[in-house]
């Protein structure tokens, strides 16, 4: 666990939840992509599900407000009125992202929130869940083409040379959203005989091709094995070349991975293949 | 891709972005879970990056409104005005994330949004995505013990009896906080030799345990390998059993994944082992 210096910051960004924080980290960090590259500490404070752990977290932020130039800024998603507001006797810009729209979701839905901690634990939650864990494990046995086995379940295979993105892709659909992906890879065999791998034959509505740049594979390729014909620059010409005329060929829906992430790479088949979630 | 009957639904939800909606629907939910269990079709609609997809989606919405017994909810983080302002002519309860939260961001950090798309794709996020495509390569490869070579960059070592969710805790510490982390399983021969795997000695202050009650266990295990020993209800009490006793002698911290989702052990042991982020 080392670590690198702290660079210099002016000021501390808190995400204060009493789940994982994870709801709030994420949509802070997209607010603050809004104002470009700050140099903000960023602390998260996951699990505040006490009175005792709110007075702590408060105290912790006031500590950092003395230190900082600027006084910090609090993105909360604390569900408990009590313990929310404690922290909002903090010495900060507190910015409640729960309470902001409970209150015109009560009034739309005619209904009082039941303002609890843990609700993602309810049954209809566990199920969801079952099934993220079983896409992952199904993600991880069909990875590479390693198992042909129950093929037939999955509800997208990527195809790909290799290090075009496929793996981190079918995983991200599988944990995000709970599904089932395989995936193969399109390797120089294949281009020779100019078939796809002959089991995907069967399951063509399911495929979706990703490519890649050879520029940007022939940089990934000498992370893994550096100077090999495999990662060698006109290889990967050959393999990307030689690929999307397949999937040309064959009429296989693909996108470039080359400047997308993985959730956009992930949301985009999604789309495609008008999966429901 | 076979799709079971849809429900009875008397509304529906829509995320709306510019980019993949993961943000709006993270959120949306985690509200929506503050009303239990409603009957609420849900719709993601990404990728609304035009005058033209907006007003599609516009229309979209409107039609749905026609259908439903109730107006549609959305929740949106539609980043640029104009877009923004044909959403909202929408017949729905527009719930408007971003805008809502920029203005007091705006006035705190005296300075102005850019109010652009695709902020995401600045150096410093293409340098934290390397971070985390890296971390999930480094943990397929240390996966399930298979790999010894270059324990000494991980951050984390998962150990625990096989399927108690090693795995998928791995996978999302480096998918969601970049996390490079491995993972060993505890098997029956290292409980008679009442030793830990040899080579984790060198590492004793990245080690985190997971454990799960051999209910849960020999369940999980039933669904992989119905019938064996393995899976048996005696076998996995012996083995939890034994496991827990080896981590409580070697002083390593472990916590119970039976009613935890992959989200909150992956914060957890963040938070206990002290990683920054």
């Amino acid at each position: 666990m080392s670590e690198a210096p702290e660079p210099h910051y002016e000021r501390t960004v808190f995400y204060v939840s009493d789940g994982t924080g994870i709801t709030a980290e994420t949509f802070g960090h997209s607010l603050l992509t809004q104002f470009g590259n700050l140099p903000l500490r960023q602390v998260r404070m996951p699990f505040i599900d006490s009175l005792e752990k709110a007075e702590e977290a408060r105290r912790r932020i006031d500590a950092q407000a003395m230190l900082d130039r600027y006084r910090p800024i609090v993105f909360s998603t604390l569900v408990e009125t009590a313990i929310n507001e404690v922290l909002q006797g903090a010495h900060a810009r507190f910015l409640d992202l729960f309470a902001t729209f409970v209150e015109p979701l009560e009034q739309e839905l005619a209904m009082r929130s039941s303002h609890t901690i843990g609700q993602s634990h309810t049954v209809a939650n566990a199920q969801r869940y079952d099934e993220r864990i079983r896409a992952i494990n199904f993600s991880l046995s069909h990875d590479d083409g390693q198992s042909e086995a129950d093929l037939t379940s999955a509800q997208v295979i990527l195809v790909g040379v290799s290090r075009s993105g496929k793996t981190p892709t079918t995983l991200y659909l599988a944990m995000q959203y709970g599904v089932k992906s395989a995936n193969y890879p399109l390797i120089p065999e294949d281009f020779e005989r100019r078939r796809l791998p002959e089991v995907l034959y069967q399951f063509k509505s399911k495929l979706f091709g990703l490519t890649i740049t050879p520029e940007r594979l022939t940089e990934v390729r000498h992370e893994r094995r550096p100077g090999s014909n495999y990662a060698s620059l006109e290889n990967c010409r050959y393999e990307v070349a030689a690929a999307e005329a397949m999937m040309r060929r064959e009429g296989i829906p693909w996108l470039s991975s080359t400047h997308k992430s993985i959730e956009e790479i992930a949301t985009t088949i999604l789309q495609e293949l008008n999966l429901r979630f």
